[in-house]
């Protein structure tokens, strides 16, 4: 046992990082990092945060281990970081498992809850800031707003987003939906929101490659092709899309006259 | 002016308290309202969020103005405090404008930030933790579960919940839902979730007067007048409710039954 008191057993932490800027990340999660004996890593959001806060000067006396996942690509199995958070917990360790964005949202948290709470291992969750609700602000777009929309979906590429109805009012977000945005965006605009909804792309949100782009339903893929969008991105679909200043001014002044 | 470097202008920052636990508060929105000469505080998450911080000894040399809003109830007009805000940040001020929840999720926070900028005012936006996604998540309800939704809807009891759509793999959310609880039961029971799907009630999630009703969509609306259940609180519903603990038995091994 290298950490914790004498003989205390040990605990899990699934804590939310945010979408990969330190500053929101909360004020319990950063003192559970700091407390830490393992930090037990996702890459996207994450690693970004534990590198930020080490450039600030923030000192985290724990082990660090990577588990991160590109998009499409899984470094390690999700049984596999199910058993080494047991393993560790069971050697007395103070686990953190620092997860992207919030650990219950698209994140598998439940099932590493479970996985500890089926071999007896303390475990508790600190919530994270979304990316689906963040990522979109950095960019001036709300999920909700008064007299443009009343109700958002957060779903991801992988879905059948046939089902998701609603108009231009309900708000859409994917996530993990660039290699299936032509698709998403066909489905979508034979619904009520048609081709003209507007739509944005956010590129890694609170990375250096940030870049937002914005077009309509029946143009957003061919845009995303022509730009060469990549992940991480985030996209947005609704009229909440016209209220950021990254809007072209046609979209922009449709928005006014609609008011 | 009574704050800031001589002669600096003032700001306004749009900061998201979270859902009333001040160790959900982001690092940054506490460095913020360290810094603070005014605080412009809503009723519900963030003046629980300032009396903790006092609690716990965190000094806030801030004025506070409480502008707070019962449900219902608006204690001062939206207007009124757009107004504020920029009166406040043209005097000079650091002006931290705390909203319960995200600023940018029924928070009214684009509308503050139009405001802002319309009169010519420096302001910016920090998310924060939605009771949307971190309510549910302290009765052990994740949004999304593989197996058992990978997709869900945020919504107020206040919309037409019929265009919704979707089974009990998409989750749905309603803030402010409990005044119009028994036709959103209904409503969602007609389409294809049907009357058995499982709902929750989750009431002042991070408060004292926290509770967890767990019953189906033809049950939730009487057992909700039963146990007297009041506003704040946040209603879940889909097959992801089963994962709670305080889920009952019958639905708990159906969950079970189904994966």
């Amino acid at each position: 046992m290298t950490g914790g008191a004498p003989d205390a057993p040990g605990t899990v932490a699934l804590v939310g990082a945010g979408p990969g800027d330190a500053g929101l990340l909360t004020v319990r999660g950063l003192r559970l990092l700091e407390a830490a004996d393992v930090i037990v890593a996702d890459r996207l959001g994450a690693r970004a945060v534990l590198d930020q806060l080490a450039a600030e000067g923030v000192e985290l006396r724990a082990e660090i281990v990577d588990v991160g996942k590109l998009p499409g690509h899984h470094a390690v199995p999700q049984d596999a970081i199910n058993a080494l958070l047991v393993t560790l917990a069971r050697e007395g360790k103070r686990v953190v498992r620092l997860k992207g964005g919030d650990p219950y949202i698209f994140g598998r948290g439940g099932e590493e809850l479970a996985a500890c709470q089926a071999a007896g291992v303390a475990v508790g969750v600190v919530p994270g800031i979304t990316s689906a609700v963040s990522v979109p602000a950095i960019a001036g777009i709300p999920l909700t707003h008064r007299g443009l929309a009343t109700a958002f979906t957060v779903a991801t590429g992988h879905d059948q987003i046939a089902d998701l109805g609603g108009g231009r009012d309900h708000t859409v977000v994917l996530l993990m939906g660039i290699g299936t945005l032509a698709n998403s965006a066909i489905t979508l605009a034979r619904g009520e929101r048609g081709g003209e909804c507007p739509a944005a792309i956010v590129e890694d949100g609170y990375g250096p490659r940030q870049r937002v782009t914005i077009g309509t339903l029946d143009t957003i893929a061919v845009q995303a092709a022509r730009r060469g969008i990549r992940s991480p991105a985030v996209v947005v679909v609704g009229d909440v899309v016209t209220l950021s200043p990254y809007a072209p001014e046609a979209l922009r002044s449709r928005k006014a006259t609609q008011l």
